[in-house]
């Protein structure tokens, strides 16, 4: 893992075979990130799992285990009772160029992820949704 | 529909039925957007519209009545007498993890939508071109 | 091609038959970028290539020469011993709405490409890495 840090921007740079949501946690960590926007996410992942909200308490989820080109990586990150919590959504490539897209729980770097994110203090937070099940974006309140 | 904005970056949640265009407009006239760029957008939409350019008047346009995951939103927005013009491009997902793709002309959320924005001052206008029938992008003059 | 710049911020527009690369070159040398970050693409693009990367030495590449949607651009590109290096990934969609998406190596405009860059001092760079054959991101050593 290498990353540089300018301006509020970080431009991070994943090895083979690393972890990308613990790689992602770990820069996060080391810049203090507080709610971050993933601007621009390329490479290629191993082992990735996409998935489907069906309904409240069921995912349609399917592992890939073989190296796919990440083509598009988009969401967020967020840093709350001491754990960041991800939200990232994925479109990944087969060799025959047919895409494969969904929700984003895990996956491995395959040769090198070139990954972007932007640092925002905007005070987001996740709350847990009954009527869903997920852990939904929300906000502080203001003068709360 | 919440939203809160910190140095020109604007991150939008939509709640379940909103409409996606109607919702962002919204945003945007409350954050007194000129010009905006879609930097993330990502949870699902039913009811969504995808379109491709066949030609002059012609499209290829289809409507997926059943949630899909929304993967990538991209694209942007300006005010033009007293309007928002919007240019979105979509990629959504379905239960196999297919993804579909294209220009992006309605959608209602499905579950939430988490959308960040970035505001800038470049002088973007839309200007009919005779030749595609499209409302293509430019920009006003320097000194006019 | 016509562009402007605001703080960092690029918005480009592309037109007919103008070539991706050879046009965002243009633009990133007369806005002086030193690293620079896609942060959308949209429009439409035809001969565009797309690669899969299958081992050292070996891309499954495929040319798309009809017209297809351009959904999403994701990537960078850096200013090395006098040019960009561009390292581009893009999802494509068909009339039929399905997806193709890759590694971009080359492309041109149909009808319109709306493209927005983000400037970075970040000190990227790309070293040959032997055991990929690839091009791969790195960073200046500091106090090196």
């Amino acid at each position: 893992m290498e990353y540089r840090e300018d301006q509020g921007l970080i431009m991070v740079r994943l090895h083979q075979d690393e972890d990308l949501f613990e790689s992602l946690e770990g820069v996060c960590r080391a810049c203090d990130v507080r709610t971050g926007v993933v601007l621009s996410g390329i490479g290629m992942l191993k082992q990735a799992e996409l998935s489907f909200y069906v309904k409240q308490g069921r995912y349609a989820t399917a592992l890939f285990p073989e190296p796919l080109e990440l083509v598009s990586l988009a969401g967020n990150m967020l840093l709350q009772d001491g754990e960041y919590k991800f939200h990232l959504h994925a479109v990944l490539a087969k060799e025959t160029k047919e895409a494969l897209a969904g929700h984003l729980s895990a996956g491995k770097v395959n040769v090198t992820n070139e990954i972007v994110i932007l640092k925002t203090d905007i005070p987001a937070l996740r709350k847990l949704d009954d009527a869903t099940g997920l852990m939904a974006l929300t906000f502080e309140q203001e003068n709360a």
